[in-house]
């Protein structure tokens, strides 16, 4: 297995500060926050500019350029509800450094972005949900089969479908963690990549306590084949879990300076 | 499944301050010793005295009793490679919190603690090994099955034994951290307790890191079904994961507060 890919979730239009510099095209606040998370290890950064209705392809295609422009081809991973978007960042994005991801299709309503994403040869999220919550690993595992359909007989290899388990929240529904963890197994005994939005999992929970909680489940996650997961990079201990896993894991060598690579 | 169950490692007579007060029977440095680790939230307490082929069963009766005395009959775990000794501790131990562990058996010439265990309704820390480091998990569950039957022959419950996978040095055996976390799995879908000296897993490695490592396998192991371990409880990282893991894994109820329970 490869070393798992973290995906830095800090650059998004739900941040006031962002969302300023999307509307008036400042560089500088996406600069420090993507200088932020490639320094405390983040592979991918997640680029999402919300549902863009207005300008969204022209947004979209400034933000791409200016962060690989400024840090050498970061693979980037795009996320938005405006499909046209998507495809204009496609269009001038660079793959030198790792396809693009699609961020991201469903079985249900969003079910086409699969289709987007075998058009422009890109990595495609692909929430195992439809409507709602699935009910038990049985309806994930029915979604992800109809998706990965979907995306072979558009041609794409299945490794570029990274399913994604749909992370829930503790505080509401503890009783569900074990089985998100059990379908992350499945999906690994399947031979299929796997992603999630992980601080779903803390939501609502004290702020010291959520670095705490999101670390021991990308632990276990990632003990149970998980090889993605969007993340807050610029959580220590969240990335020194990471980093630790790899080597548990066999995907890293260990030596005493791991923790500072 | 029930709460995971740290066996707290510190009073031990490889330190110089707790071999000098079981010599001397100094009651304060052990009480100490086991009231910072019961603060921290150790349920059983390890109790190594050693070889000890002078006063063993003195020694053991002495300790017990000094430590279930002052920490309402605190569980124990009698560790030491003189029988007399343990036999002698059990004959003074209040089960009232919880059976005696008789730590260890193996499948070698330590097999004959599994029939101590036995015949002192004790539980038996069963360590899946014979001589040396077990070359894969084949030879790991013939070992187990051998220990399983000869305790079954003398009539012991198989809740009782709790199978050791034996936890190895990342420095030095990194390409087996997984072959050790695929054999707890083992243990756990047979329905069998398990534990384990977790923190040779990160022996040698620099003073920082190792809560650390600890952390992440304990996590790991957890989300494998490990039951208990012998832990250092005054690692506050790892006894925040440890409650952490028992909420993912829906073995205690969460609550904002839970860190401080």
């Amino acid at each position: 297995m490869g070393k798992f890919i973290t995906i830095g979730e800090r650059i998004h239009c739900i941040s006031p500060v962002i969302r300023a510099a999307m509307e008036t095209r400042d560089p500088a606040p996406i600069l420090k926050r993507a200088k932020e998370q490639l320094e405390a290890g983040a592979v991918y950064l997640d680029l999402n500019i919300g549902p863009a209705e207005k300008d969204g392809p022209e947004l979209m295609k400034w933000a791409v350029k200016l962060l690989q422009d400024h840090f050498d081809n970061v693979p980037l991973c795009l996320d938005t509800a405006n499909k046209k978007a998507i495809e204009a960042g496609i269009a001038v994005y660079n793959r030198g450094k790792g396809k693009p991801i699609v961020n991201s299709a469903d079985a249900g309503d969003r079910i086409s972005n699969i289709d987007l994403a075998a058009a422009n040869q890109a990595i495609c999220i692909a929430l195992c949900a439809k409507q709602g919550v699935p009910a038990d690993n049985d309806e994930r595992m029915t979604y992800c089969q109809e998706m990965l359909e979907h995306g072979m007989e558009l041609g794409m290899e299945a490794e570029d479908l990274w399913f994604d388990p749909l992370f829930l929240v503790i505080k509401g529904m503890q009783d569900k963690q074990t089985q998100v963890l059990a379908f992350i197994r499945q999906l690994t005994d399947m031979g299929f990549n796997s992603t999630g939005g992980l601080s779903n999992v803390s939501n609502m929970m004290p702020r010291h306590i959520r670095p705490i909680m999101d670390s021991v489940m990308i632990a276990m996650a990632i003990n149970n084949g998980l090889t993605s997961a969007i993340v807050n990079p610029c959580d220590q201990r969240l990335m020194e879990t990471v980093k630790s896993a790899d080597i548990i894991m066999n995907n890293s060598l260990y030596a005493d300076s791991y923790l500072e690579i």
